[in-house]
């Protein structure tokens, strides 16, 4: 197994800072953080902050490590994506053959929902070899929303989903085929999918965190009727517990999910 | 939000440590664990040790802390299951009415298939108020054997499903209802599943790891036909990446999920 203690010359770390409170990084996060000699903050073009970045804070070493913010744009467009992770690829094969460590943060886990992965996609492509590329998971955002309330995600058979609630025909669906189903990026569509819910008789087992673990900002509600479209942006996480089996009753009596 | 500095008097914590590894505690985890008056770490009757406790031994502080360690049966049994809960459940509530506080340390997510489901269902029924009962995720074991591979477990609007592999009709049926489908506890089902994939064509794109981030244990393989039955345990998970959408190959080009 390779040495994470600290990051090695010439390898590359796709490394997820979790939601956004300091103190739900690993300890691995934080090592590579404080011990690479590059880390590579990517940037949406629409926020004016790089929130992996303020997460990070406390294990930066701005007097001897490059900082380099990478703006990216959220779009459908294949061509410009891979053009746009390809620039910031690059920065980092030339880092890591001039004998630097490199390290990526990203919010959440680096393999969900991630820009990790238009990143990593670019480096295997012809400019780093797989054993340079390390993933070091991170705390995603569904599994913060959910420590909220204390709620199980899954017990014995149950199957989890997650998905984003862009296409809500495909989330109708989803909700037949699982005990709990979590969206992502359900801001824009809270009003469709409360009536969708509603339509179900599932409101009262829907929760919506905004912004989980992200001081200042987290909006927790279990009422979706009293969100507005939109107001809580890309970040909010929908978590259906559907619990249709028996076990979920019989093994656990009382338990928060059924609160 | 709650002050996760230090461990606080008559408070519980289900605290998420991860696969194995020490170092894929979070920051959260181990602050707690290090404060915490009591650790409860289950103990399955079937295991001789604790791997949960191994995992975080560099924080106990034993010569201050008691640490109790409470031995469960796996069992399809909810009354027998209720019981052996209550009696860690009362330990815990009259630990915390006496102004202690008490961390219960459980593998991977204490939301994601874990025994902390089972003693939340009893501190809440009566016990402990919700107040008291706080969730600090881990890093499950989907999240530590996909990062072994570098390969992403979900873009754009893939839907990840994760389920335990018990049941092989209700796996081919998630097989057409998702893009990534990771499945638990595959061990005893290596070879059925094996022929359920290659008879969907699917063989080539799943992945087996046992035992992630466990040191010593750790098994990888991207050949099921050469894991047998029951040689890799509890602890397998299989990862199949069916990716049929199409932004699968057009945002990714040469991703390693490609490999």
């Amino acid at each position: 197994m390779h040495d994470y203690s600290t990051a090695t010359a010439g390898h590359f770390y796709a490394v997820g800072v979790g939601p956004g409170a300091p103190d739900l990084l690993t300890l691995r996060a934080a090592r590579l953080i404080g011990t690479a000699d590059v880390i590579l903050a990517p940037k949406s073009a629409a926020s004016d902050d790089c929130l992996a970045l303020a997460t990070v804070q406390p294990h930066l070493r701005p007097e001897r490590q490059e900082i380099v913010e990478h703006v990216y744009r959220m779009r459908r467009d294949p061509a410009g994506t891979a053009a746009c992770w390809r620039v910031a690829a690059e920065l980092v094969a030339e880092r890591c053959r001039a004998g630097k460590s490199v390290v990526q943060i990203t919010l959440g886990d680096p393999l969900v929902y991630s820009t990790s992965t238009y990143l990593m996609a670019q480096l295997v492509n012809g400019l780093l070899s797989p054993d340079q590329i390390h993933v070091v998971s991170g705390i995603s955002a569904f599994q913060a929303a959910a420590a909220l309330f204390a709620a199980p995600l899954t017990v014995q058979e149950d199957r989890l989903t997650l998905m984003p609630a862009t296409d809500l025909d495909a989330v109708a669906a989803a909700l037949d085929r699982c005990e709990t189903l979590v969206l992502y990026k359900a801001g824009k569509k809270i009003r469709a999918l409360a009536d969708l819910l509603e339509s179900r008789g599932l409101l009262g087992v829907a929760r919506l965190v905004c912004y989980a673990e992200q001081n200042g900002r987290q909006f927790v509600s279990t009422d979706l009727r009293a969100a507005q479209d939109g107001l809580h942006g890309y970040m909010a996480t929908v978590i259906i517990h559907l619990g249709r089996k028996e076990w979920d009753r019989g093994a656990t009596p009382g338990s928060p999910a059924d609160g």
